[in-house]
């Protein structure tokens, strides 16, 4: 099949790749309809994760049921499913408590830029839709394998309450779909950072009532003013530097928890900073499948439209420019098309 | 007045200094019925945390108001409080959120093992009793002051639910009353890690359905089989140091806080393994006066008995044989009577 790899720092291709298989009678193939680009990506692309040469790349995606494992009961060949990022099993202990992304069978979709991909534990990690999606809602169904279900995990590890104040921190797409979960869970004041006008657009559509384009220290002040002083009640922090957490930290209410699910590259919790300030951490890898239910029905629905993170959609063979794009923010999130 | 000092690392006095004054409208001097020593005061003690030589020390106790400022109103000679060892106003946006520990007038009791201790902030600090208590209920009102709260922030921050599994770090006086504080919160199954017979006993009293004596990583092994391999709950982690934080995170079980109120010494909080646990952390400095109501209530009707975390009562003159006593782990915890 034809797939996207990684080579080395800035070197995607897309080439031929052996097929994936049915390792195991729990997996199924799917072929890839949407498959898109993550933040993540980036770091390797950028150089801040080790690389295997020649490796696939890409975590998100939905598709079409290609071949199911003999043990699979719930899906078959046809079903247009969404693959979760993280594969569970969702009977296992710390599933059946909501923490599917660290299940005792726990997998990742390792070709979702590609044209196939082979999901584990097929019955407890897909979600399948009845018939075949519009193909105006792909979009949005595809930001529910990671990034929509990862800014809903932060709004959640952030306990944003009806009525509350919470504060984005990251206008990347998953600080943006924290937004869209901040307003859907209730949150009366959301204020987004962000330094991109285009970013800024789609947070105001996503609810933000306010914008703070300043950064770090003055950023924090100008959110102190926006919050009487207080700070805010529940704050998400969706980038994963450490930059980002100390900004988060610091404009957080006492009292309050920051949420956070940008995988943590050189952060270093201030562990006395949260003492004193009664400031919580807590986050994670999201549990997709935990969330998937609600999330297709707010999606199906037309209550959310986390689609809207992407601004650029390109055919599968123009992968390296779609990373590109991202690299340098002209996109703010890239579709690709098999 | 004589009072508690600290001159250096294990040079513990009792002298004579100047009686405290009325400083402000808003304080109460309250004249010390029974104060104590608490595991934090071993820090300065052992040299751990700079010391200003000759200043007093202790911040927990119960007496009787002696004298208030022109603007307490609810609180006149006489009256018996429980003072918390974090005054606040009880009135900002932050006592007004719960965060009491971090109100804009916060202020500490600095002469609690003294015969006259001043309360600022007297008419949102203070909690007084209905006449003179029980000289049997004594101990248990002074571990409001800050041990019995401080163990109950743990659990609440900590999450502890009905019928959940929580793990208690810790079997110092304020690990104990977080036994106490899981059992009230409905916890059917409380692990307490314990080395010492006579802390095993009061955490039993409390409360406690498994002692574990082993530490470190033979003492999480222990519990992850008594968890049937899932991991707790909820952990409250009541030292401070670095072991016990990375024992609390080892045997959360994914999706679990870890609710932590020992003032952090060292610790590093493994932000990369809490990501990938999805295993949070939050507390801080007890908001006192937010649990006094809930705590006096159960303490007064006899649902709890935390003062049997008291295992040596001294004069105040003998306050040097006390933190003896305490550093060296013949007591669990010292009342201190002037």
């Amino acid at each position: 099949m034809r797939a996207t790899t990684i080579h080395a720092p800035g070197d995607i291709r897309v080439e031929e790749v052996p097929d994936p298989t049915l390792e195991l009678p729990t997996d199924a193939i799917v072929r890839v309809v949407a498959g898109c680009i993550c933040g993540s990506d980036l770091w390797p692309y950028r150089g801040h994760n080790v690389i295997t040469p020649g490796s696939t790349i890409g975590h998100e995606c939905v598709g079409v049921v290609e071949e199911v494992g003999a043990e699979v009961r719930d899906f078959k060949p046809g079903d247009f499913v969404i693959v979760p990022f993280c594969h569970c099993d969702n009977t296992c202990a710390h599933c059946r408590a909501g923490a599917q992304s660290v299940c005792e069978h726990l997998g990742f979709t390792s070709s979702g830029q590609a044209e196939l991909a082979r999901v584990t534990q097929a019955d407890g990690s897909l979600m399948k839709t009845e018939g075949m999606p519009d193909k105006a809602v792909i979009p949005s169904l595809l930001t529910l394998s990671d990034v929509m279900a990862t800014g809903w995990h932060a709004a959640v590890a952030a306990r944003v309450a009806p009525g509350s104040t919470a504060l984005v921190v990251g206008d990347g797409a998953v600080g943006l779909c924290g937004v869209l979960a901040a307003r859907q869970l209730g949150a009366e004041r959301i204020i987004a950072m962000s330094r991109h006008e285009s970013r800024q657009q789609v947070a105001r559509k996503f609810g933000a009532t306010d914008v703070v384009a300043e950064r770090g220290k003055e950023g924090a002040e100008l959110v102190r003013e926006l919050t009487g002083g207080v700070g805010a009640d529940a704050v998400l922090e969706c980038v994963g530097t450490d930059d980002a957490m100390r900004t988060a930290i610091s404009v957080a209410r006492p009292g309050a928890m920051v949420g956070f699910v940008g995988v943590p590259h050189g952060v270093e919790l201030p562990v006395r900073k949260m003492f004193e300030k009664n400031v919580g951490v807590a986050g994670g890898m999201a549990p997709v499948r935990r969330y998937l239910p609600e999330l297709l029905d707010l999606t199906l629905s037309g209550q959310i439209e986390p689609g809207l993170v992407f601004d650029l959609t390109l055919p599968l063979d123009e992968a390296p420019e779609g990373y590109r794009a991202m690299d340098e923010r002209r996109a703010i999130k890239v579709l690709l098309e098999p």
